[in-house]
């Protein structure tokens, strides 16, 4: 039978038509695992970027409360007044900024705030520097723009960890270039930039024109010695005019990541066109939804407290079990909530991570979801409760050691 | 003082700096004026395109009692399979397509719906056709991409109202078009396309191999003897691998503007790029926002058939006092829930807005907001309750008579 007979290849396809663009976004090797993992009775996933506990009723309330007055019309673009307000009270708790609600644009989810920021930042053909490996979704959201990722690998060693060569960023820039986008604390890594680096950073975005986008979601999971529990914040090096855009999310610090909230932090002279993003892509975020937001602002630090000391206890359970398995590679990360490791013998993470599934009942996320650098690796969340991290530990640690 | 010694002058601004793309966007034209009129006591605000009846209790307490189960977690991106095989019954009831909940894809608003659609078919330096006056934000979305919308003209006369010149829209048509964007029955003209006029269309679309993104959310605000009472649809014409995209929301027919739910409708071999495109823009909808679409649509039938003849009712009303005035140059609309008319004597559609707040405490939103051809109209919503829009029309007669 010819080609053109087989109704499979002769049906005109529809991908032919669309943007190329578009067609070639990657799919993400997280959510292959997880499709493969969830019919596992009994696994414990740690492949995903979130913890088990539900968001706190005081939270989730405050929406319904919202819900049942009526809060269901249109409302501001920007967010509503009160969340901003709270907001900027957090922020200045958080980093002695001054309180200025005019900094703050509430967006619907993290990753919403990021595709904004790269919209105010990025035309077709420019570059963002990434450095890697790193959470896909950045560098995605630039490539839906046209715009081309170039990714700067971190390095590594196990007395470190990973960490940042300043120079081998710079050599990276190009006349394209318009943006670095730098996640500290970071996913997969757990890489923190220390706060000489976050200023070596802006020393190059400052000599080449460049924005910064910084992804500072984990800044409060950080597990050194350090001002108030908090990792160094581009906050602490910044000058007011310095083209720095924030972006945030209420997912992980008050276990809402299902919610889709977020808020992008810029100088107020860009209000009005992050107001006109907003509107031409979502058009803002529901009332209800806002008002939970407020709550986790105002009545959450008790409940954020708690998920950080979780996350202490689930990473050095994690850490004892796989210093004492003899086959991983892996340094104990200073912030964030992942495990980023390597296995003495694995080379496929993605076939690793299945037969984790089959044979460990244990679910983890290959390092081929995290772009250049991230091949050898594989991640752990352990952003868990005790019992759980323990059992988890326990099924790697003996299936590593089969 | 020279302007380089004036703070104003000299400061360095973070707006040079952004994509030109993003700083040329429109603000809102209608958004002005709601912030001008919200100050005024006891205004009616027939600006925005949202009725006055806040979402109804059953949909409202569906997303309360999955909050309260705690489905806080990340979830599908493409929706969880509950609402898609939900939209999937509604569409097949409303249209008799064949129900497959492979066509569908949750998004965070109808305007997210167009962002996608647009992001899987526009690149930068593409053309999309677009019948105006018209809605602004379609075009605006495309501008963010570096599209270029393309206007085209609706025609008009007091007997027809507004109606689509199909040899103006194919002469429109270049090497760069890429997608003809179809509002109907449409804000706020109310032009509704016949089936014959969808067919017309269609055929310029598979002449030329463009896409449809097709934006049928007033379908069923349609006051004319139809089937069903729905306006005509580009299901009624279509075939299975036409390129046409359906951009949908649960604003209008459920009353819940403020809750930003919406989905497309595309061909499966589309899945998974639109799943892509979703991942990297929000990364879904809450689930608990999606047990609220699910209530609507299976329990919402009555609820949507008083919205139509709440707003049937509001139409008849200001169709009959624009008709008593003399100074209007209007067509009753067949669809959608806006009435969009001249005034004799103003030329000045954004004044004549300002005016009517301060003068008849009614607030509308001027023509000059929906793009080319409606800078000699204003437009009025409707779909509001007998005696408020018995009030306003008073109003307004009362002003123009004066």
């Amino acid at each position: 039978m010819s080609a053109s007979a087989d109704p499979l290849f002769s049906a005109p396809s529809l991908l032919d038509h669309i943007r190329p663009q578009a067609l070639a976004l990657p799919e993400s090797g997280i959510v292959e695992v997880m499709n493969y993992g969830r019919k596992s009775e009994g696994i414990i996933p740690l492949w995903a970027g979130e913890g088990d506990l539900p968001t706190p009723s005081f939270i989730s309330e405050a929406a319904t409360r919202s819900l049942a007055a009526g809060e269901t019309f249109y409302t501001w673009q920007r967010g509503i007044p009160e969340l901003r307000a709270a907001i900027a009270r957090y922020m200045t708790r958080l980093h002695g900024v001054p309180e200025d609600p005019e900094r703050y644009y509430v967006t619907g989810s993290g990753m919403q705030a990021i595709q904004i920021a790269l919209a105010l930042t990025l035309s077709a053909g420019d570059e963002i520097l990434i450095p890697s490996p790193v959470w896909p979704n950045a560098a995605a959201a630039a490539e839906v723009i046209g715009a081309r990722p170039v990714f700067v690998p971190l390095s590594f060693d196990e007395a470190r960890g990973f960490w940042l060569d300043l120079d081998r960023l710079e050599s990276a820039v190009t006349p394209r270039s318009r943006v670095i986008f730098i996640n500290s604390p970071a996913n997969p890594t757990g890489f923190v930039a220390s706060r000489e680096a976050l200023a070596g950073v802006l020393d190059i975005a400052r000599r080449h024109g460049l924005w910064i986008v910084a992804d500072e979601i984990y800044g409060r999971f950080f597990y050194e010695a350090g001002e108030g529990g908090l990792a160094p914040s581009f906050h602490d090096v910044m000058e007011p005019e310095d083209r720095i855009l924030f972006v945030q999310t209420f997912s992980k610090n008050w276990a809402m990541t299902g919610w889709r909230l977020g808020w992008i932090e810029a100088h107020p002279s860009l209000g009005p066109v992050l107001e006109n993003l907003i509107q031409y892509s979502t058009s803002g975020v529901a009332a209800f939804m806002q008002r939970a937001g407020v709550a986790a602002l105002e009545r959450g630090e008790s409940f954020v407290a708690h998920q950080i000391e979780r996350a202490r206890r689930g990473r050095d359970i994690v850490a004892r079990g796989l210093a004492s398995s003899n086959r991983v590679r892996f340094a104990t990360p200073p912030g964030a909530f992942y495990m980023f490791f390597g296995v003495e013998g694995e080379t496929d993470m993605r076939a690793l991570a299945l037969k984790l599934v089959d044979e460990a009942n244990i679910g983890l996320a290959p390092g081929t979801a995290f772009g250049p650098g991230g091949e050898r690796y594989i991640r752990l969340c352990f952003a868990r409760g005790e019992a759980q991290m323990l059992e988890a530990t326990d099924r790697l640690v003996r299936w590593l050691q089969k």
